[in-house]
Formats: structure tokens, C-alpha cells, sequence
């Protein structure tokens, strides 16, 4: 195979991965939103705290996520980036959750998401994951509203 | 050289930009801190809005936040990841921020720092980067007292 086609090749084998990922938030299944999480992960997240260290701890945390939710989460990934190496690669989008938390309220947010993946024994997994909302200055409140 | 001498001298390449970045910042000296943005660099910062595209909005955004402060910036970099590709690498970290506001506001805040590196050309650019706070769910208010 050569360069430009195994390129290719990671490039949709991580865009695979990643509607994978879009499909199993949607259907709050976790064990596949986390089928290609390293054990070592460093997750920054949406929320408190600043980091959680660990795949039990990202597990964690989005079975919370998702059982926070009535039925099904909306996701919906815009501008996705992918950057492809050997055997380090990363990618970047805008990602629109929303959906009726347990409590009635609506969510209707854009997040910014950074996944890092690394080849190990041959398999993408992501190794830091960075997840955010910006803030206004002015109010110190998170700017839920924002929109690309 | 050897795969092995040439990962480490890269991982102490890119620790070297991480140093003279940091340096940089203290000295609030624009040039200094974006001389490794790419061009097509996509920021992902910690207030609005939800994305900078390209280098001169970075260079915008990092001037006003420079002017923003009396004096020197504090700037602490806590926990640092650096892991490096032939071609692509990524670190990330917690930065402390520290300072005195033009306001003569008080600023003393843990940060969590994403960077995405593509070496083009032979030298290691920052072609995405991503900082954040997190939120509390609760208040919805940023969480700018957390500790590591």
C-alpha cells in the first residue's frame, strides 16, 4: 500500500470511528461511545472537574451524561477536521447536543471537541479527549447559546 | 539516527516551543508566542467565541488578551503530555494564569491546554488548539477557582 493510500485509508478508518462514536451518543449506548477509549485517557470535559485520568473514570462520567437524559441525545458533528500521522493523529468539530434532561429542561448547546488518537497494537484509540463551552467574560457564565 | 533518538529529540523539540511559548506569554510578547501558528491554525478558546479561524484571528485574540493585563502574565504549565508522531504530535496540560487586569480585576485561574502539532516543512507547527475552563451544571457559571 502506499503512503497516500494508507492515509486514506486511517482517515476513514477514524471518520468510521467517529460515526460510530455519533451513533452510540445518540442511542446512549456507552459501552460503544467508549469502545476505542485507551485505558490511559486524560479527559478535559464540558463540566466539572478539570480533568478526569483514566478509562473508569471517562466511563464514569458518560453514563452520568447519558442517564442525565430522557430518551435519545441529539448529536450533531459540523466542521469536522481530521489530521492523520503514522501512528498519532487528531481531529476537531463543533458538536450540537441536545435532547430533555431527567428534569424537564431542554438542551440545545454547540460544544467544541478535540479528540487525540494514538496506533496502539495496531488500533486507533484516544488517548486525550478535550470537550468545551467558552465563557463571556463580562457575566463569568458559560455562553450556552452560541451557534456556528 | 534511530527511530528512538529521533522521537526524543523531537519530544524535547516541541518541550522547547512549549518553554519559549510560555516565556513568551509572561513577557505578553505576541511575536514570541504565535511563532509556531500555522496559517490555517484553528483556535478553540477559553471565552467567546466558539472558534478562531486562521492566524490573524489568533494573533487578534492574543493581542487584546495580552493588553488585557498590568504588568507581566502569570503563566504555570502543570502535568504536561507531549506525545509526537513522525508527522503529527499533540500535548496537553494545566496552565495556571495569573495576573492584574487593567480593571485592576485579580486574575489567578487553572486553565486545561490542548495543542495539535503538523510538522510542515520540517518544523513543528500548531495547527489546532483548544483551551477551556470547565462549567458548574448547576449555576452555569465558569469554574475558575478549580485547583489540580
Amino acid at each position: 500500500m502506499t503512503t497516500a493510500n494508507r492515509n486514506a485509508t486511517d482517515d476513514a478508518s477514524i471518520r468510521k470511528l467517529m460515526d460510530d462514536r455519533g451513533k452510540a451518543i445518540r442511542a446512549k449506548d456507552s459501552k460503544g461511545a467508549l469502545s476505542n477509549i485507551a485505558p490511559d485517557i486524560v479527559s478535559f470535559d464540558v463540566v466539572n472537574t478539570l480533568q478526569y485520568i483514566g478509562s473508569d473514570a471517562s466511563r464514569k462520567r458518560t453514563e452520568e451524561w447519558f442517564s442525565s437524559f430522557q430518551g435519545q441525545i441529539g448529536y450533531e458533528t459540523r466542521d469536522l477536521s481530521i489530521t492523520m500521522g503514522e501512528t498519532v493523529a487528531f481531529c476537531y468539530s463543533l458538536n450540537r447536543i441536545s435532547g430533555i434532561k431527567t428534569d424537564g429542561g431542554k438542551i440545545d448547546m454547540w460544544i467544541r471537541a478535540t479528540l487525540c488518537y494514538q496506533k496502539i497494537e495496531g488500533k486507533w484509540m484516544i488517548t486525550h479527549e478535550h470537550s468545551s463551552v467558552p465563557f463571556d467574560v463580562e457575566s463569568g457564565k458559560v455562553s450556552l447559546d452560541l451557534k456556528p
